[in-house]
């Protein structure tokens, strides 16, 4: 993994591919080598569409070695969707995988002259970029099936949907998972749609004939890893409620709170959501194909396995088990409390290639615009339909909640640097809200997720509707995601266990320096995160982004949620002291 | 003209409206009013659609009174188009109107809690608001008629479309002529959207029984004024070349310097121009109805009488003679070059609510993307019978050129803040794109039009192809422009006898010391001018713009505009110096 892999798809004479050694990178994997090639090498006013912009696709620090969770991926680009910088994480196949085929990151470049689709492939054998206009429009189950028809059932695909393919906004990249299943994405801030303007559909890798990476110290790595997943294992939230029920647990939790943003961000509690709560989805799940919750991990080295497999009324595979942030998009935001359609739409979604929370968050949109009722969820699946055929209605949609707010018309659009709200209310968990506020890469959760400490009493305990405390927790979440998760290719749910819990936090630590024959200290990683978000925040800065940017949409301060009745209470000026560390 | 109408939309129990004097708003027309007191009155992040926004229509310092060319109207708001400050300008009779009936500005302000339409009256008996349903999705015709019918022959009309009432970026107000036409725009920035999100269809304005207002110094205005007039007489532009083919003289003008944006800005000429030029309009007018150019001025008052009605071949009238920048935006920029399908575009666009350089901008983008071919102006007529309709196709390019290429996944989109450019290539007249670059308006040619000096040779003469010379030419022509004639409510075209002719610009500060007792210089002018673009800039910094944001699109200096070859070479450091004075 020390090499880059470049490819221009604007050279002439057709796409040409380059490799060379790490250089200024070296030391860096993930988010901190996105982070940092996209502002070194991206224009920041470049358009995102264009030859200028670059897409980074970086395994982790850990990915491709023997470490349990080290498997998430980082793309990175300027982000069609914010204007700013942009990293998206996934899980699925391919960060192991181009881990282990030695490389750092792919970093496509340039811009085809004409409208041509192209796969690429990555093996111990070389690269090869072939033009195929068959794959033209073909969703990425599809996509998955002829690449595993050509390239043999231990291939691992990234892919684009017709939703890259029509650059929206809200277009994803898809990772295969363990089954071969287009399932995991790369989805906010339209990824997507950046490899779509490259003119590339897929990107098939296989690890056959390469070895698991090595560490520099194999005892001291063993001697760590085996405390880090015993540090995973005894954590409650890892060892216990992610496994049991997946992410959507949560459901039932956040509603409690009150904070459970209901019919685009109108209530704070849904009355159906016992319908579509991670319990009654393992419930369903068990019953139907014997493949709820704690059967599947995202990605190779996974142990906590909080995924699943969703069947369809008769027990024919429909998706995997739609995630909490997923149910929420398309069930309580929109009203819906029908698990199997919001299921269907989760398949919709990841055939498409399209981000779930950004397209339940622009339904609703829609919906508060009249196009659909609250709760319709056959409208629902036909406007993501729409979306996946091109339609006029569905380009709106297909870009997302701000530009459809736009369009409409609406006023209450829950954006943040034009990227839309996830499944917590800023207003009832105030702390969540300074991060949507603040984070670089527009409204989003995975960037210093407060819930933890506001609502699950994970890493200390901040009352949750209250501004007081609000800025440190999430500065300092910011800065760890950024350096220990996001870096690393590390899971963000080994956050909880972390935070909790310092000598895991230290086998984490050992492991970085075991590996890399490093001697890191937890202060070091704090440095790396700041690093991290300093080089983001000034590819943002130089892009136009100012402090004003840095705030919730307007209403969050007006409109009080019930059933607290309460607003977003942390003032703009306090805002503005969370990167100044 | 000594006092304000504030009118709450959103008052409990209805539409409430009061009266109040300047205050700290004393001395200011125009401009100047709308801009100070949007910067001190609207929350610069609110949402323009939002009750915090507040429409404000104010006539100039020199309205309603015997002042030739004084009958210019300023619309302030937050922009729903751009998101920073919005002076939109327009001719029509309301601005000698209002003046006359005391007010220096009607403020709409809130939002009616339901979706509901009103109208509006201003007589010298009084305010009237009433709810009126009946006026949902007429057209601007339709709405003037309705008033006619109610309100009789005297009244003029401020009113919305269809377009205005969809909130759409590119709705424009309109104000009726001395015909009571729906014909003269504030056309920039989606200004009718605020009206549409305030609740209000029109506003009826009668002066019957109202005097022309009376200047402090009787004698010498009426000398200052004959000076003026004299003056604007003697000019070869305001004296010959507006009234002899009206602003559509330009075409040949602008194409013969290479700078005349063809097909969606890829080429600087078009090669049938001819077909549309000033020259050929005029001769189509005069031989189908006898009123061509020379015959119409767009307000009581006018003496350049610039424009003239548009017949159809069947001798019918079809809509005022169309503007350059609408012949432009419809024809050479899309393609096209059918002079009666220019016209029933423009026609449309007024009856609909539409701003033509806007529109036009954008369905060059459309065709871009592949929704219609380059000249093909019954797609272009059916396109903009979308937007009326508000079909979803219509929906998306009735928000702009900015959000249609966002939607349609268009990397070239001639904007700057989110607003579409007009006529002039920038990179064949470098002074105009500084222009573009920097108005706190977004791209704009009124804010300060380089084209004189860069084509015209007015007001001296700078070479339209190279950078020098050109940041102090926009620099002196924004300030100019801001505080002379859009504070004062004068046309713009009166720009080019005071930048040729120091005893003409002396008769205007003669004829504004006369009126209002004051004793202004050149310099203070001058100042007046600073401070309106310092309101403006102070606005805007607080709603997040940055020097980033005063940029060109990045094609416009990577892509060589035809027949020059030439890009936009103003560096960034440079632009940074336009407001450093």
């Amino acid at each position: 993994m020390d090499k880059i892999l470049r490819i221009n798809m604007g050279a002439d004479g057709g796409p040409q591919f380059s490799e060379e050694a790490l250089g200024d990178y070296a030391g860096l994997g993930g988010r901190a080598l996105t982070s940092a090639l996209i502002n070194k090498e991206v224009p920041p006013l470049c358009h995102p569409l264009g030859a200028d912009n670059k897409l980074v696709i970086a395994p982790g620090l850990l990915s491709g070695s023997a470490a349990a969770m080290s498997g998430r991926m980082s793309v990175g680009c300027k982000s069609p969707l914010t204007g700013g910088i942009k990293e998206s994480n996934a899980g699925g196949q391919a960060s192991q995988v181009l881990a282990r085929l030695g490389y750092a990151a792919i970093v496509l470049e340039g811009k085809p002259a004409e409208n041509k689709l192209h796969k690429i492939s990555i093996t111990k054998d070389g690269v090869k970029i072939v033009e195929d206009n068959s794959l033209c429009m073909l969703g990425n189950y599809d996509t998955v099936d002829k690449m595993k028809a050509e390239f043999g059932e231990k291939m691992c695909c990234i892919s684009i949907g017709p939703a890259g393919e029509m650059k929206m906004g809200a277009a994803s990249i898809a990772f295969s998972d363990m089954e071969q299943r287009p399932t995991r994405h790369a989805g906010r801030g339209g990824v997507g749609a950046v490899m779509g303007s490259k003119g590339v559909k897929t990107i098939v890798l296989d690890d056959a004939g390469m070895k698991m990476r090595s560490p520099k110290d194999p005892d001291k790595f063993k001697a760590a890893n085996k405390e880090w997943v015993a540090g995973l294992r005894k954590h409650p939230v890892t060892g216990e409620g992610l496994p049991a029920y997946g992410t959507n647990v949560l459901t039932n939790v956040i509603n409690e709170a009150g904070g459970y943003p209901t019919k685009n961000f109108m209530w704070g509690q849904f009355d159906t959501c016992s319908k579509i709560s991670g319990e009654t989805q393992a419930e369903t799940e068990n019953t139907r194909g014997g493949e709820g919750s704690a059967t599947h991990g995202c990605h190779r080295g996974c142990i906590i396995r909080c995924s699943g497999t969703y069947y369809d009324k008769d027990g024919h595979y429909l998706t995997k088990q739609p995630e909490y942030e997923t149910v929420w998009a398309h069930g309580g935001n929109c009203g819906i409390d029908d698990l199997d359609a919001i299921a269907m739409l989760d398949r919709l979604d990841d055939d498409f290639g399209l981000d779930t929370i950004e397209m339940g968050a622009t339904i609703a949109v829609a919906m508060e615009a009249g196009i659909a009722e609250f709760g319709d969820a056959e409208a629902a699946i036909n406007l993501v339909k729409e979306v996946g055929q091109g339609t006029h209605l569905g380009r709106i949609l297909g870009n997302g909640a701000e530009v459809t707010g736009k369009v409409l018309g609406v006023e209450r659009v829950p954006t943040v640097k034009g990227q839309a709200m996830p499944a917590y209310d800023p207003r009832a968990i105030q702390g969540i809200g300074v991060t949507y506020a603040t984070s670089t890469m527009g409204a989003d959760h995975t960037a210093g997720y407060a819930v933890a400490t506001n609502i699950l009493s994970v890493g200390g305990s901040v009352d949750p509707l209250k501004p007081e405390g609000q800025i440190e927790l999430s500065r300092n979440l910011q800065i760890a995601t950024a350096a220990a998760t996001d870096a690393t290719g590390m899971c963000l749910f080994i956050s909880f266990a972390i935070l909790d819990q310092p000598e895991t936090f230290q086998a984490l630590i050992d492991m970085i320096n075991a590996f890399h024959g490093l001697s890191l200290t937890a202060d070091d990683i704090s440095e790396m995160g700041k690093s991290i978000l300093k080089n983001e925040r000034d590819f943002n800065a130089r892009a136009g982004f100012t402090a004003e940017h840095d705030r919730l949409p307007a209403y969050f301060l007006n409109e009080k949620l019930p059933p607290h009745d309460v607003t977003f209470k942390v003032k703009d000026e306090e805002l503005d002291q969370v990167f100044n560390w």
